[in-house]
């Protein structure tokens, strides 16, 4: 143990709009030793993930806010460094919801081991960890792809996105992505294997759709809401499913979330529009981490991290670049050099 | 045959809005002796639906829309009085998309026999027909509805409203119908058994929802769309699913549709939302009649029709019943005294 010095980011106010710096408070603490049934985490590497701009609001959700005052939400991966836990010894890499800080107390509850030796412990956080999960549930089982279907994806050079189109693929569906700029669309056709990709920066969306997308749209796997929700929406094929993971889109929106007018599309197309939740699926991640790495061994799925350094002080600015569409593919802050 | 002229209303001019009285021409035409393989119904019942004012606009939509100078397109009833058609004799009573006018001359194509000994011919254009089929398959089939959930339906004295409710009660569900104005609501109560019921002229309908679905909402079949739509879906339960039958508050928008600003409640509901469009379930139509015949029978279902008179001349005004809410039940235009 090097440090015995805990340096934390809490949140400091419930944002309106983008998290400003004064949102955040930096708090240091002394480095506790584990009870009984308890270890200590170094941590390596935080994900970063545009749902946390939901868990800072007030209010019901799919899960508790974040309290003002508490140690920001994450999951990360790092390696135990002092344990009274018999299940997992000092050296072991682990991951969990173990917030934005430097090290982590924990009693093992939803905590995992993971194995540096198959992947680099940034692909936890990303192809092997909840980004993976979540695509792969919610285009397989929420989506209920078939396959040879056509498939769109939006924010498909980020995380989740860039997943869901290879996935797509290797399912032999037609893929195309929407993403912002030149650089990202040409990523996702040249080096992922997309169809086609659509830059919503500088084309028309509906218009290209109904160039790339002839037979029209089978699964529309949605991370973006607004005005891209509405232009898929014009394309569908009859019995379309849309799958609503997120809506980076309007996560900032000071005021009222845009609906999309478009929704009656549903009807003339007698299309489904379903919210998923990645959680649900926990007792199933297994079956999906299995498969996921698989192909990731194989050379079919590719997972790319955008790691920031900058430890965790540089948090508030890293996690902008979610919301300004900077990152490509998995966002993750790196914490210590490890 | 008294007649011998057929008089019609035709489709003017797209109306912008509500379709006013020049967006209508009445025309004649002398009647027609049926050609080998024809018949001629006499139409006695011509069925006004909200659905009506989107066959008005031109684009593609779930069926061609009506083009200017054809007769207006109607589900009607009526009696065969000259055939030379092999399955349809003169007498017999029929069910068909006859249109808006006296006189139809038909091939039999989407035609079908009915009893006027079973039900009062008027009862086929609501409960038994295409009204009754809505509600049949879009609570059980696109709703899944399962025994003792909490069912809330938008438009819920209308014709497909009404059955709805009524077909949840009988499955045992807890049932909260929204409507406009106090005589509405309580004859939903107090006539047809719905557990509560929300006057959304005069009541708040997310305020009341807290109240009469404390155990938040299962299904939710909308007919209406805009803020009610809107409040429902504050109150969804885990997994439940909203059925898009219709949006009757959006088809005479001069503007774009308002979309739904809480669909991000499907996300956190895991819910869906579905379209339906009841011309793909006509394989099971028969499976549906008897069953609503039954109900029918045994008391368990009432059927109300709200029959206007004045002929089909009094049919642009009498479409304009659906938008102001005027009807309760199953709006109908007697066409002969018969």
């Amino acid at each position: 143990m090097t440090s015995t010095t805990n340096h934390q980011v809490r949140l400091a106010a419930r944002p309106s709009g983008l998290p400003k710096q004064t949102d955040w408070e930096m708090t240091e603490e002394p480095l506790v030793t584990p009870a009984a049934g308890e270890f200590v985490v170094a941590i390596s590497h935080i994900s970063l993930d545009p749902a946390m701009r939901g868990w800072m609001n007030a209010g019901a959700s799919y899960i508790e806010p974040v309290e003002v005052g508490d140690v920001m939400r994450a999951g990360a991966v790092g390696r135990v460094i002092a344990s009274e836990h018999p299940g997992f010894a000092v050296g072991a890499h682990v991951y969990g919801n173990f917030g934005v800080q430097e090290f982590a107390l924990s009693d093992g509850k939803g905590v995992i081991a993971i194995d540096p030796a198959l992947a680099p412990l940034a692909t936890y956080l990303g192809t092997l960890g909840m980004t993976g999960m979540t695509a792969y549930f919610g285009l397989l089982d929420v989506g209920k792809l078939k396959d040879g279907e056509t498939v769109v994806v939006s924010g498909a050079a980020g995380a989740v996105g860039s997943v869901v189109g290879q996935i797509a693929k290797i399912k032999g569906c037609r893929v195309i992505g929407i993403a912002g700029g030149a650089e990202k669309c040409g990523w996702l056709v040249d080096e992922l294997g997309f169809d086609a990709a659509i830059d919503y920066k500088t084309e028309d969306v509906r218009l290209r759709l109904r160039e790339v997308a002839p037979d029209r749209v089978d699964v529309y796997f949605d991370n973006v809401g607004g005005d891209i929700l509405d232009a898929v929406l014009t394309r569908l094929a009859r019995g379309a499913r849309i799958v609503i993971c997120g809506a980076v889109s309007q996560y900032n929106a000071t005021e009222s979330v845009r609906g999309p007018s478009n929704y009656l599309a549903l009807l003339v197309s007698r299309a489904s529009m379903t919210g998923m939740v990645v959680f649900d699926y926990a007792a199933r991640y297994g079956e999906a981490a299995t498969e996921l790495a698989g192909w990731l061994r194989d050379g079919r799925l590719i997972s790319r991290e955008d790691i920031m350094d900058g430890g965790i002080a540089a948090f508030p600015d890293t996690l902008l670049k979610l919301f300004s569409g900077e990152n490509v593919g998995k966002l993750v802050l790196r914490v210590e050099a490890d």
